[in-house]
């Protein structure tokens, strides 16, 4: 490649916002993960789509690789630039470029996040529901396929963009999709670009699907003797169409963690975590017959709460879930699995996955999205005990492959990235094959985030 | 091409479930719109995947066409086999193959009715959502990406197909998705598939998403004086988070024909027709709030029921309203569009279009499904009479330009097929050729129901 031909271009196109120095390169070759440090050989900060495209154009021209950068919070090292080349970070790229309270759609740039998005439209009485935790850019969020809380109501970012625009391997620059609620127009490409993790193209402006705050909001807690008991009581209540906005189990482990290092005295068992959006009438209504279903399942220390104070005492423990594991143990750090099974399958799945964390000798609470399925495991690693890394990494290798023997999927939500191409085969078989097909088709010098998602040279069928 | 060849491999294959009859033919070569008569050189009824296969193979030896075959209730001449060759008949491939009541999931073959699938789930408590009106088969469905009444809560067949199986043009069998709730790993294939109108692959099985039989359905009817005081109402009941099973349109052309063919007195105004599924006391609370806005909107007429007749009879005139439209006019036959705008645009839009059937001297009452902002003119038309089909369809094309300009979609949910690939250029631009490029990584004989969907020689960019 003629990288050096590309930088010469790319400095005098992007000036002040090209750099290549170390510190510059470096926070962009790591993660929140565990992932060796990959820096790229430079990083540009572009302010519009045209510079995308221009930036694309001399980076074919040149052969050489381009990689995006949102706020890098991806667990799965998706930014990690595993072949150099230039990382195009987007953060100022943020603004919303267009609101239609009307049409409940907004359109963004890529590098706005989800917290500076719902801020800006608080006035509005509309709010952006995808909530994956992190305060991750929504161009990120869309290029991973991201998730959370609130999908069992509302959905993923499959469920809630409506539109891209796109700047291709080329430099070509599409946009996909409309701003009606549905089309049958052709292929489907906006779902295409959706947890294509930039690998067929830039994210250069979406358009989100809003929804209206709710009037009301009431969440609920509930403690289970065992894990069956709480995912039954979720199975019952999603039979009933009772519409939750969030439902969400921690274990056993989780309370014991929480209790410890907080000083409360909340059992020591399983719990729900649960919460309803509507009118003031529907959500009492939807809370009293939860109770029911908790009652009829041999739920213990139902509570319920209506105001935003008291919510939030009740989801505290989850809220605080991720922080309070990482303090149990001082010094450590997480690895974080994520799979996710038919919802028949998880109590088999999440007692499964407590064997194995403790048949390794590690330590792994467990919590997750139950009404979707999606748990985690956060694998509590003594830094630089590679050995220890290895043992969770088997883990969360066999994990996966027991998500795939119920029916379920390696990834819920945390996408593919550098950590699980590895297991792209083992899920999809043939149809890895036809990903790497439509890769070439689109990015035929393999240019774009190479090393990620589609089979390389090495795997072939 | 080898017909010849493909066609005495596949007789020894399929026996008697081979045939080259005219009748058959010209069955498979009819649809129920306006399009001229196409029959395929030979109709296949496979019964397995492999079968489907091993016939996709001897014809891409052979470089034959093969074109898939529903029930045939396209609009839009899907599968018109413009090419000739083979036409699949998917009809013998109409098993459920396996339901799971605990997921909510069933896996069916592509050639079950979606009236036959509901049937079946009538014990179980559960049933499948996306009603497009017509007995469709739900590989059709799915390969339209339909959409229907139900669509403004349930979503459409993007919304409610977990997983695929798929036969390539080059005879390979994948499978894409998975059996959980949602999921981060790779690129999504299925909505790729989904809507791709059998241009890159046959759908050999298909997972859905079920859903619980509510267990209260409440309807509600209104006439208002005008269609945006009815539009704004739709938009304030959004907004307002009430959660519509079904919210459906129609003019007051319909209420006027209505009446004239049953003899009922219904007020000739534009009407809304909602549906909202629950328990008992939510719909009812629904009801309740929904009345209260038609109220502030100038609604009149407002009536409710709960029970199935009276439910019935509260949306006869939605339901009998395309078969009216024919009787008023004896002999007719109708052309039907099909565009959807952003909301905010659905009156200026169903205005514009009501001047442009004037204007054009042709009658076109018109409804819709105005939660999504989708609506259809029915076209009525003389049969024979080509100057009228020539207005129509310009009156058809005109729409979808409008639709464009007003950041709309040329197509809500019947699809592109033989009569919308002229307008594909207008809506995707440089998308496109992308859609082009998809098409010849995977299909590059261009076998798989050829002059669909993407670009021909005659289109290069």
């Amino acid at each position: 490649m003629a990288l050096a031909a590309a930088i010469t271009a790319l400095e005098a196109l992007f000036g002040t916002r090209f750099t290549q120095t170390r510190p510059e390169r470096e926070a962009h070759g790591h993660s929140e993960a565990w992932f060796p440090l990959t820096p790229p050989d430079a990083v540009v900060y572009p302010e519009t789509t045209e510079e995308v495209a221009a930036l694309m154009k001399i980076c074919a021209a040149e052969g050489v690789p381009v990689t995006g950068w949102g706020a890098g919070t991806s667990l799965e090292g998706h930014a990690l630039p595993l072949k150099g080349g230039i990382t195009v970070d987007f953060t100022r790229m943020n603004r919303i470029v267009d609101l239609s309270a009307e049409d409940r759609l907004v359109r963004i740039q890529p590098g706005l996040t989800r917290e500076e998005l719902n801020t800006e439209l608080r006035a509005t009485g509309l709010f952006f529901p995808v909530d994956p935790g992190a305060n991750a850019t929504l161009g990120g969020m869309a290029s991973t396929r991201a998730s959370g809380t609130t999908t069992v109501r509302y959905g993923t970012m499959r469920d809630n963009v409506a539109a891209l625009e796109v700047v291709l391997a080329d430099g070509r620059v599409i946009r996909t999709g409309s701003g009606a609620a549905k089309s049958a127009s052709g292929y489907d490409l906006t779902a295409l670009f959706l947890g294509a993790e930039g690998t067929l193209g830039l994210i250069t402006e979406l358009t989100l699907r809003l929804h209206g705050q709710p009037e009301a909001i009431s969440s609920a807690v509930c403690a289970f003797d065992t894990l069956e008991a709480a995912v039954e009581t979720v199975q019952t209540t999603i039979q009933m169409g009772i519409p939750m906005a969030r439902i969400e189990f921690v274990d056993e482990e989780v309370a014991r963690i929480f209790n410890a290092i907080n000083g409360t005295h909340l059992p020591e068992k399983p719990h729900l975590m649960i919460e309803f959006h509507g009118s003031d009438a529907t959500v009492a209504e939807d809370s009293r017959r939860f109770g029911e279903v908790v009652a009829d399942m041999g739920g213990a220390d139902f509570q319920w709460a209506t105001t935003t104070e008291d919510r939030n005492r009740l989801w505290k423990m989850r809220h605080e879930a991720y922080l309070a594991c990482l303090a149990s143990r001082p010094g450590s750090m997480g690895l974080i699995t994520d799979v996710c099974v038919p919802i028949s399958r998880l109590p088999e799945a999440v007692e499964r996955g407590r064997e194995m964390i403790a048949k390794a000798g590690l330590v792994g609470p467990i919590l997750g999205h139950v009404g979707d399925g999606n748990f985690h495991a956060i694998l509590l690693l003594r830094r630089d005990d590679a050995a220890e890394l290895a043992k969770a990494k088997e883990v969360a290798h066999d994990l996966a492959h027991m998500a795939l023997e119920m029916g379920g999927t390696i990834t819920g939500e945390h996408g593919i990235g550098a950590g699980k191409r590895g297991l792209m085969a083992a899920e999809h078989d043939a149809a890895w094959q036809v990903m790497g097909q439509i890769k070439a088709a689109l990015d035929p010098q393999g240019l774009l985030n190479p090393g990620k998602i589609v089979p390389g040279p090495e795997d072939a069928a």
